[in-house]
């Protein structure tokens, strides 16, 4: 699938908005990643709010991207909704992987922020948005249209692949 | 993206097996998924040996499809190659959804067998395969020509969006 590989991690972006009926298509591929059992346990916060984006940078300097991009989506895992426990933050990775495959479908650029497991982080942004405790940031996505371009890649590794046994190479 | 909607869980395969050149695409799809600082904690164990699944479905009672399958693919974390700590389960899920998707854009069917974090399902893996301590057995897919068919479905829930804030919709 060629969107796996046009996909790549953009931190450069132009300063014209995001049309609304994108961000929802966006946000609608995360709502319809696979979770155990179901359970689909998140929420998704839209954030374009540069004084929100300014507290967060001073947290974690990684998340830098998101001053300059027009739109950032906070994926968020909603404890309330657990019922395999454990699980949330591999459904969240899910949801937060079929958006950024989506936002390099329709031509966007986007960069996965890391929030979850790190504390600090979490709860500064869970105390920015004013949510609750069952509520878990969990990624931040940084989104626009670019303004870089960068060429598709693949990092397949041949010797990584074993066959019915670690003592196996395929 | 229609291969987000396309994609279901299927449990029902085809006594048919799956061409090599296929598998290597999957498998390719999954090392290409994003990954904290680009670390790529991951490994890969293609199973078609039903005694080592007959043992999974022992303690893994909902690994059953499995059975059924031609295919297997276990995605494992590697601890070796972690450098940013406590992020190898969301780079692995990132890369299982990947294959999941490619899997269902080639017109084959899947399913995301959760292995990872239930202890026992991880050592009796690690045992069946005979990986080192720092391999960790994270999802078996269950792959395979699709024996069901099942229509797209869309799971969005336009009240899980908010704007800013917990205290504003969008």
């Amino acid at each position: 699938m060629d969107t796996i590989y046009k996909r790549r991690s953009i931190r450069k972006f132009q300063q014209k908005s995001v049309e609304q009926d994108l961000l929802l298509k966006i946000i609608k591929a995360g709502m319809n990643a696979p979770s155990a059992v179901g359970q689909q346990p998140w929420q998704f916060v839209i954030i374009d709010d540069k004084q929100v984006i300014e507290e967060v940078v001073k947290v974690h300097p990684n998340a830098k991207p998101a001053m300059n991009a027009p739109i950032s989506i906070l994926v968020c895992g909603d404890l309330d909704k657990e019922r395999s426990q454990g699980n949330w933050p591999i459904d969240c990775a899910a949801a937060t992987q079929n958006m950024l495959l989506e936002i390099a479908s329709l031509g966007l650029g986007g960069c996965w922020l890391g929030i979850y497991p790190r504390e600090q982080r979490i709860n500064r942004l869970r105390e920015l948005i004013g949510a609750p405790e069952h509520i878990v940031p969990f990624s931040l996505i940084a989104l626009g249209y670019p303004a870089e371009e960068l060429a598709p890649k693949d990092t397949f590794d041949a010797k990584r692949i074993y066959y019915n046994s670690w003592s196996k190479k395929f």
